[in-house]
């Protein structure tokens, strides 16, 4: 797949924006990737690492890009987006946010509209910032793109060419169905890790033994309770409704193993598990 | 570190019994690795797979070792090392089971009580089975020794140059503290992993959003879910005085989770959030 070599700016040099930066370099999507961010440190950490070849303001940026991909908190995401619809003119603006509704909502009905694609590449990790991007991030993991029906055809065009150069599995879906699934299958995540953290670290007032005893599996359960509550509290509170279903689901389910353990209802914790097996059909 | 050439039996060639296997004669630790296992199947897939050079039957295993390591499902594990501890003549038994209280207890007075050894090795994956085995196991892990009082130095000499020579971390606790911490550090992942899966199953009608969506966030904090209901009803069964107290506190910290998504309280669900990363101080 061959992409132009556009000029890009990218919105937010951390975790996301900073990986998709060193990709866009290394992959030759782009010669020239410039960073725009409020951040003072970010921006001398994106130079630093060499994540980015200038940090410039929003407004220079623009003018001097083809292509602009915003990578910043999702609360950010619904007051800049607009704002940086109302700077642009041929340019192309991508979000990768992990929220999706209320983005496409307050983009709705304007003039550059279908200028923006509303995307939200299935990647991260539990550090942030312009320190935690990484080489080779992205590759192989899926992208979904809601609400193509009102890009144009071009910048839908392009955003494909994009993520296909980052050897993503690109999948369409309206932006509705996207934040239902995102709640069930990466939200609700986030906050079992969340908690675990904190049942662990009120129960077990000993960290030598969570030193020595911690495993794998506790590490793997927990590891997202590391992320930050500064990109995770806007997620929660735009995607409210879908989350708090699945997790009053969740409580429920725990609800069952406590049943099992207080009534020494061996069979039936033995039935539960055995459901939960079921989860191999889909995650290998 | 040197260690005597001892004939190992190993008791149950499953995912643990068949790593130990493999990494003991990969260390030189024994030269001869007996078998004992009462499932036909996973006897002939551990001559297969050549963990074992042997299968025997215990009476004929026993008498040609000089140590009998346990690796089976603790409630067999209950009842199995007694009768183990009744066939032995000068020989060392360690079993390598996640729970200890109840075990000690059964062995409590036994005649041959100072040759066993109760060890618990923090290392295991999500598999189960002789073809789970994996090479270069516990490497680097922890494993508790518990009431190493009860046993003879002479066992617990042997026992510590055995973990020692899988490059294993050695800890000593008494059994009681053991399965209170197990109970936080390892048992209550299991449960939340097997709650979040029967979640995502229960909600998630559409088994393609969660293949196309999944991410690496998801798939580490579900993975436990797949592990065998036959190894862990027992576990959480003899550990589910400790297991329930801290099931509740998770329950309660996820209840406060929901109680700030209702409340619309922000301020504080990014408190919880933050109060999480603090296990960042001991899990890197």
């Amino acid at each position: 797949m061959n992409i132009d070599k556009k000029n890009i700016a990218i919105v937010g040099v951390g975790l996301i924006g900073g990986s998709l930066a060193l990709q866009c370099k290394k992959k030759g999507i782009s010669n020239h990737v410039v960073g725009i961010d409020n951040n003072p440190l970010h921006a001398e950490q994106a130079i630093a690492l060499h994540l980015v070849d200038e940090m410039l303001s929003m407004e220079d940026a623009i003018s001097k890009s083809d292509v602009i991909l915003v990578a910043i908190p999702v609360d950010s995401m619904i007051t800049l987006v607009p704002k940086i619809l109302d700077l642009i003119d041929q340019q192309i603006v991508i979000d990768l946010g992990s929220t999706k509704s209320l983005l496409i909502d307050k983009v709705k009905g304007h003039p550059k509209r279908s200028q923006f694609v509303a995307a939200h590449p299935m990647w991260g990790t539990e550090y942030s910032g312009p320190t935690a991007a990484v080489e080779g991030a992205f590759e192989d993991k899926s992208v979904i793109i809601c609400d193509a029906q009102d890009s144009s055809d071009e910048a839908i065009a392009y955003a494909k060419l994009l993520f296909g150069n980052l050897n993503m599995r690109i999948f369409e879906m309206d932006a509705h169905d996207h934040d239902l699934h995102a709640a069930y299958v990466s939200h609700i995540s986030h906050i079992t890790s969340f908690a675990l953290a904190n049942t662990v670290l009120e129960k077990e007032k000993e960290d030598s033994a969570i030193f020595e005893m911690a495993s794998a599996g506790f590490e793997s359960t927990v590891r997202l309770a590391k992320s930050s509550p500064d990109m995770w509290t806007p997620i929660l509170k735009q995607n409210k409704d879908n989350i708090l279903d699945v997790l009053n689901e969740h409580i429920m389910q725990l609800r069952k193993f406590k049943s099992c353990l207080e009534k020494e209802n061996w069979e039936y914790l033995h039935e539960l598990m055995e459901k939960a097996n079921q989860i191999r059909r889909i995650i290998h």
